[in-house]
């Protein structure tokens, strides 16, 4: 693959990360970081070469990833979009691909909306870590004013970090990461806010004392990050609350299922869930 | 602690456990099982010293350890109730309290219903392992009828195996457990389901194709063991459907916040909910 000074906007957990493996394939690395704090943080644990508060630092770049908050990215800072070389592959990062892509499709001629899907509970410049796309997916969903020779640039970078390229539109990324990566966010945080909200206090303490591995697993994500819980509510809502009139279906026809007595009528169905689990996990 | 003959009835992923642990605490062990085949591979992996399909194992044992799984607990066997020792300790493993508590109470004037709260994905002869109690709640519900003495040797057992013992009333035992393990399996499914039924073609291949960590963890106790699903909807039913109550109402408000786009509100409540599960678990 051909050597490429890369800049990288943000240097969190994908940023970062994005930083530490692009070094190890022999790139140049430049971040540009919002705070001095911050830059200090980055340079020790060196997830750039180059790294500096000031927009200059990624001048000279052939490919710039914006590794930004989706609304840093949704509403991106005059500085921010006066600093991208013209000539450069723009790529982001984001969660939800088509406010991105509405957005940057008229503020960048090579700009390519991409979603490496990784994630650790860590965020911050103190999360970036080696290998942390490696076999996970990588999507993005050109349109048809995504430069093609710009697509092929982002998609190398991308199979170089060991991940699994994936083209779709932006429509079905939304839709399809409503339903396994958002959802799952409200439908987590609501068992927990069921179990803080139960009145009865002799339940709610013996619920907390003795929850287990499986109340841990199903509400992790539910704990996760407010920011992004709310940045994906945001730019995500139509596709998100669509996701909520499908889950409240499948909900009432098990608590139906469980109030008519129709055992048979459940165990095929939990057969059913457990079999598509185990069929794409 | 006073060694005991212990016998267990099911060498399933408790009881082989129970079982394994006795053994190295050196007492002596007596595993019923229902199947010539389960014998042989019980035997071949040690999970209890005597073991046989013939009830007359457990004859000379001053405790004895209902391992078995809902059904066979709450609509006993004739035979069963008939091998019990009429001096000994009985007690269970099962995870709903009140119709064990209920129906055994008539049958034995030393039972002592209680729920060792371990598991593990795995099932069947092959499942039990050693230390699964460790630092696991072990509950058990005494009520009026209960033999104090018969308490305090349940209570020793299980504190022996590194349990963490906590007394209750079956009534909140099962709301609790309803809450924090029963309830998330159905959502959980729910989940499974929604995705299932995606109608969609392209966005359900590529949900499936790129779902991650945090949809397989939301997922995981949704596609467990579809008869223990089953089971506890069965006998706990009543305290299951309150907490879908519960529970769609928290959905409810999510879903509010969102198409109200109140995110502040929403800002507010994912904090709290990412505060209240770091604060128990």
């Amino acid at each position: 693959m051909e050597l490429h000074r890369v800049g990288i906007i943000g240097l969190g957990l994908i940023g970062g990360s994005i930083g530490l493996d692009l070094q190890a394939k022999g790139h140049e690395v430049c971040g540009w970081v919002n705070k001095e704090e911050n830059a200090i943080k980055a340079k020790e644990r060196g997830l750039a070469q180059f790294i500096s508060t000031d927009p200059e630092i990624i001048a000279d770049c052939s490919i710039v990833i914006l590794a930004l908050p989706l609304p840093q990215l949704i509403e991106p800072a005059k500085q921010l979009i006066n600093a991208l070389p013209i000539n450069a592959v723009i790529t982001d990062v984001g969660s939800v691909k088509k406010p991105v892509l509405n957005k940057w499709r008229r503020l960048h001629p090579k700009f390519v909306a991409s979603h490496p899907m990784s994630g650790t509970i860590h965020t911050g410049v103190e999360a970036g870590q080696r290998k942390l796309f490696k076999n996970k997916p990588w999507v993005a969903t050109p349109d048809e004013t995504t430069d093609n020779d710009a697509l092929t640039v982002v998609k190398n970078l991308a199979i170089s970090l060991g991940s699994d390229w994936i083209t779709t539109d932006a429509e079905t990324h939304d839709q399809a990461v409503a339903l396994i990566s958002h959802l799952p966010v409200y439908i987590s945080a609501s068992l927990l806010k069921s179990v803080n909200e139960e009145r009865n206090n002799k339940v709610s303490t013996l619920a907390k004392t003795i929850a287990s591995s499986g109340f841990k697993d199903t509400t992790r994500v539910g704990g996760g990050n407010p920011d992004l819980g709310v940045a994906m509510a945001r730019y995500n809502s139509e596709k998100i609350l669509e996701t909520f009139t499908t889950y409240r279906a499948s909900i009432d026809k098990f608590e139906k299922m469980i109030s008519h007595k129709q055992w048979d009528k459940l165990k095929q169905e939990l057969e059913q869930t457990q079999q598509n689990r185990s069929n794409y996990l």
